[in-house]
């Protein structure tokens, strides 16, 4: 590839460019390891002293730092460095990779009667029953499975092996990691008199709105009459399990390893850390964060940040204090008898 | 589908039907939403005060409402509404299902050594080795693979893209979502000398029970020596992880997330929240609650309810209380201290 | 198969072989089932009740056990029992293979641009992209998937349903169980102005060193500029996430349902336990030992154990403990107050 001069970097993406405009740059690279044909962008305060050494041809720069400039002398202020970091790596990408050619792979495995748009392309070794829609423009992996009457709005791409079981919705320009299983059935069932499980049938759906990202081997299940519905923009990276009828707000995101329960409904803008556990038929305002391996057990009414988890230690010294935990009730006790006590030594004239 | 009269439903379920027999409903449907062609049911004491407002054209009721009556005037009483649910959504599902069709897709690939019953359906571009034997009624979903020498039993359910490994045994009726993974290696090594892990050889199976159901993208892995064995009627939600050589006794229940360290035995009737760790060479009795996030370090003895989660918190609270968790030693001598003084102030006259 | 003597057992892997070197074993057993065509090993104390009384044609012993024999009076003494079985169980696992037959099966997808060696075998449905590289002796199982410019180093393993994404590496003698996934997208995301996520592109891959081993349903994410580094001898548990950028050094093993968030550095010869998240840019020494379901939030720069987990008790005095959790602060101001009480009652004369 040919690279892209500071100007035209500029030109579409905004920011005040200083130096030379002509510069050309092939890609973006970190700051400690950036040369002069790289871009390069600075957006943690734990990075700043390498400002002053980076041989990169230019730094994207927060407008907080106007006037200072690296060795390259070429530098683009903009208020928020690592949002114009993503979209420029977009387009990096973009040169890189050859144009979208729609088309079907003569192994897969299209049903008559499904409705595959001529502008979609089709890999190896896909299937896609009857009734399935496949919009223009989406990217149907190798190895990928869409159940019948499924349907895949314009642009998604789906990774290979992952799979959307019937009926299921994406909205536009979703994007499924490879593994990433939508509409399994959900974890219903009722005891019959002798214990044993009986399977209640999970006839919902999973609904996805525009533009969300499942990570590599998440599942979310179909609901179990209603459905389960996750918010335009939502983010859910891997390995995270979004169980039957669950509704996400748009735009929130949830780290690797995220477990929600049946039910819960999270608001928008939510953070969800990694290992979260979230129990089920609760809810959770907007603009939530909850640190990584908290469980919440309960609504969360107010948005701000929550956290429970206990606090890493040397084994030693964890196991001590593992074994008071278990005893604290007892030791609140001791405190209040000696509160107690006290309080009785000062209203007890002394003899 | 054309939906069933209140009376055929009361034949086949049982139930104290009160009202129109003739009343036909085409579908379940939750008690907020359902109108006068669905039928539902009340479980939950929350959503009691929608059951006099309900358009539904029928409810299932506890015995415990008895003479209490919707608005269609339509209710079938029942010891279990939940379970009488369960029955009835799997008869609707059933009705909206097109017959099952026993047959082989021209592409998947069978071993002619295989032994595939002419009464299972396998999809397309599912694989199967030598020596597997496939049982009526089973259906092989797209890009399934089943290893040699493995069975599964009548009338299994592997959804698209499930696999299971050589040796392995599925009972009848077993379920598995995409992307369950049955007889992976275990994860044994032995440390050599320079610290490197040598693998050891794992070549026990995994022996599941009849009516089994795994989760999507779970695995369940093969023995060492032995076998891994999962009861029967054992529920496994998704993103579970059953190591090897684990034992899981009749109709316990583990929800998403889930973690078995090696060698644990679980009792029956067993309720695993989701995100539990267990912890390996452990046993757990019969009857036992573990609640969401716990660890389970060691063996548990007793039926009943155990937990073990960090409580939830506003960040800056947590904070403060997980510093002085760290220090909670050191509390506890600090109250014996003090109660000694107590007690030596008690003891000695004062002057 | 026709068995091992004892005799070419200990000319292999060493040991001092006591009593009948002629003698033939089978198969290697548990000490508890084992019985005279079958070797065994005793490695766990818990165990050594049960040498006295095992059937086992020959058992494997530490050196410390010098001059115990079994029953059988057949005995190889050496220092480490379980090393010796690993070894042991490779062997007979390979005799009851059939021999390595390289080749392609004539539904794989193999990209005219791609170099497959003569000597790999490529399993149905596999799909191998331009520019990817498979090494001699390597084994691709049905359904894998393999990107363009991915490289596969020689003996590597990827059982079925596996994928490697596009320009990633792995080592020599890697081995991949199914479903794991190596290569997907960082979640990596910029804010917009209106709060909404804007993809970074993932352009960085993921590197496997020698003898790395993933567990099924793993998850490997490629870099995001930099890579993604696994080192040498690394064992990767099931459902394992590994986020962008990452680095884990030789010898490391990470147990089940572990997640490491992005740029976190894991250092040589660690062992991370079931269920731990590690809190991404922080960074562990060599030699740690992380206790199941701990958060490590925070750099660990001594080699030891450290853990951080809840511990486990009935739900009724979890509930109370847990309860006083949240006030410990609280708890801890309250000892100040009353140590306070008491200095003063000490210094100040009692009138």
């Amino acid at each position: 590839m040919d690279g892209l001069t500071l100007e035209q970097i500029a030109a579409r993406l905004g920011g005040e460019l200083v130096g030379d405009g002509q510069a050309v740059v092939q890609r973006l690279r970190p700051i400690a390891t950036a040369t002069a044909s790289h871009i390069t962008f600075l957006n943690r305060d734990k990075l700043r002293p390498l400002l002053a050494e980076t041989a990169a041809g230019a730094v994207i720069l927060p407008e907080s730092l106007r006037g200072i400039l690296p060795k390259s002398g070429n530098a683009i202020y903009t208020r928020d460095p690592y949002l114009y970091y993503a979209h420029l790596s977009q387009w990096f990408w973009q040169l890189g990779q050859p144009a979208f050619q729609p088309g079907r792979h003569h192994t897969a495995q299209i049903d008559p009667a499904a409705r595959v748009s001529p502008d979609a392309r089709i890999e190896a070794f896909a299937v896609i029953e009857a009734g399935a829609e496949i919009a223009p423009g989406v990217h149907i992996g190798a190895g990928c499975f869409v159940g019948r009457d499924a349907v895949i709005g314009p642009g998604c791409i789906l990774h290979p092996r992952s799979s959307v079981g019937w009926g299921c919705r994406l909205g536009a320009r979703c994007v499924l990691q490879s593994g990433a299983v939508i509409g399994s059935d959900g974890f219903g069932y009722a005891r019959d008199a002798s214990g044993a499980g009986v399977k209640i049938a999970q006839v919902g759906i999973a609904v996805l709105g525009d533009d969300v990202e499942v990570g590599a081997n998440s599942t979310i299940d179909r609901g179990a009459l209603d459905n389960t519905e996750i918010g335009v923009g939502v983010k859910i990276d891997n390995l995270v399990q979004i169980a039957h009828n669950v509704r996400i707000g748009a735009h929130t995101a949830l780290a690797g390893c995220v477990g929600v329960s049946g039910s819960a409904e999270i608001g928008a803008y939510c953070f969800i850390g990694g290992g979260v556990g979230i129990a089920g038929h609760l809810s959770i305002a907007d603009g939530v964060v909850i640190g990584g391996m908290s469980l919440v057990s309960r609504s969360v009414r107010q948005p701000g940040m929550y956290t429970g988890a206990f606090p890493l230690d040397t084994h030693a010294n964890w196991e001590r204090n593992a074994a008071t935990v278990r005893q604290l009730h007892q030791l609140r006790d001791r405190i209040r008898h000696l509160e107690q006590y006290i309080e009785s030594l000062k209203t007890e004239p002394s003899t």
